[in-house]
């Protein structure tokens, strides 16, 4: 049996690989492939806590997997401390093949590549201008791997906390591994400056009050909402989505839960008819972004095949290098 | 972090120890102490095979626990194969301590010695007789725990098939760890021979249709129910639960959804007020059996506080033994 640790794990990601196996997963999951009952939840009061476990297979694959990813106030840590493991199991036998003690650093991987996946199927042809909405893990992260989907050298950061803001940018600008030699990043506290100079937009927050509003989006802008994961949150106006020419949701029956759709939805402003799933564009492009001008929104909640994918890619990346 | 093999595992059951830890998991569990969401399933077919996640915790105590257990048929093997792990993570800050690469071990013996304690809390004073109806893993395994708490040196052991019947009882009069010196075991195909010597029944068949009936119990008989965990299995006549003077559950909630009880409360033949839990006959004798010449059934279905107990016990046990 394997067991990787987090330092293990993390010398086998293959950013490449792992966006096609996302492809793959996105499409499979569209076409009805993979069994994904719903999450188990767990939650803690004092000191708060949440433990979510995601669990599915691909019909016909050689495995299954669990995910188990949580989240607790530690104030002696300053904030929240997350952790969490995968496991793999064979999908014929049932038994345990691989232990991957993540501490939940593979999903915020699959999480911000999905996001790289969102830009290379939908972003205008031309990026001008990168702009991330956010100064949290997820917003560090997801701006990273777009490097492997879109070329682009200008980035523009929001965030509320100036401090935080300066801090995030200053540690991109000195981090030799982020977009090395091809990225300029500035911060900004001003949202209509991002939106005026940015066409790919990722908003990565855990807003509850919508943070960009249907005006400040120019035609030809695809924008990436990855924050609203629950119930209560929200990052995009509904009327954007209204205003969008297409909107995209990575799971149908999740965004219609929670998520950005589930506001358009409930305020009348979009047609459930019309939500393309992203693994429908990943095998059909037509069903994408067809012009430059169009403006287009994906809706990322998080779908339990991400886990499987990346959980395979890790463990297969591990074999290999264990043979070599 | 701990992570232990199946072998390790097997060096570390401590059974007088874990006869306490699930008294008081029982205990608690029936003083809404314990949070337990529902079960996890993941279904497979071709080769058919069955998933469950239990989890849950005790508040205020230091863990919550994950446990996989999983059956799959597999052809080569000749039957079923089980594996499985239990996780267990700090309560507090989320923090993976151990893995418990128990294989359904674990599962096997917290049921069994689940069957231990209802007989030490419901069994006559005096018992002349084990009758065991079954003869697969948990047939054994609740005879060999039930040495912890009942002393008697007869057992009678029925089975539909000669040929495993005869294998089980020449395995068990070998084995010099069973009862070692001081019981005498006997084959029957014969359940009306097996009720009329016996005065402690355990039933741990995957019957479908009741192996036994109103009419084959004599006073003064306890009858703990195991088999019966899912919808459509029925160990008992229902009429036999009505003609007990008591009932127990060891979660009324589950015992309503499936097992004995909630056939005869389907039948109109019980009350649900009626039903007493395990943990409350713990905490209050007086509940429990209070004349040798009443008639006594318990109804086990199994749940997560069972592997949260010994998933603890097994983790102390090997801290000790690695301070020791």
């Amino acid at each position: 049996m394997q067991i990787l640790s987090l330092s293990e794990i993390k010398g086998l990601i293959d950013v490449p690989a792992l966006i096609e196996d996302l492809e793959e997963g996105y499409a499979l999951y569209s076409e009805d492939k993979v069994e994904v009952p719903p999450v188990g939840f767990l939650h803690f009061q004092d000191p708060g806590g949440d433990v979510h476990i995601k669990y599915g297979y691909i019909r016909g694959d050689s495995v299954y997997v669990i995910k188990i990813a949580s989240g607790f106030e530690v104030p002696e840590l300053g904030g929240m401390a997350s952790d969490g493991l995968l496991l793999i199991f064979d999908q014929k036998t049932g038994q345990l093949e691989s232990v991957l003690l993540d501490e939940c650093y593979l999903t915020d991987i699959r999480t911000a590549v999905g996001g790289a996946v969102a830009a290379k199927h939908l972003a205008p042809k031309t990026v001008t201008g990168i702009g991330i909405v956010g100064t949290g893990v997820q917003a560090r992260m997801q701006l990273k791997m777009l490097a492997h989907t879109v070329d682009c050298h200008r980035a523009l950061v929001w965030g509320r906390n100036e401090e935080r803001l300066t801090c995030l940018v200053n540690d991109i600008q000195q981090d030799p591994d982020f977009w090395p030699g091809k990225l300029e990043v500035q911060g900004t506290t001003d949202m209509d400056h991002l939106t005026a100079n940015s066409n790919l937009i990722v908003t990565a927050t855990s807003a509850k009050n919508p943070l960009i509003h249907a005006g400040q989006i120019r035609p030809g802008t695809h924008i990436t909402a990855m924050g609203s994961d629950d119930d209560g949150k929200q990052e995009l106006d509904h009327k954007l989505l209204e205003k969008a020419d297409l909107v995209v949701a990575d799971s149908r029956s999740q965004c219609l839960l929670h998520g950005e759709i589930s506001h358009a939805i409930r305020e009348g402003l979009l047609a459930e008819k019309n939500i393309v799933e992203l693994g429908e564009v990943v095998r059909n492009p037509a069903l994408g972004r067809t012009t430059d001008d169009q403006v287009t929104v994906v809706d990322l909640t998080g779908v339990a095949v991400q886990d499987i994918q990346i959980a395979k890619m890790v463990s297969r990346k591990a074999s290999e290098g264990s043979e070599a």
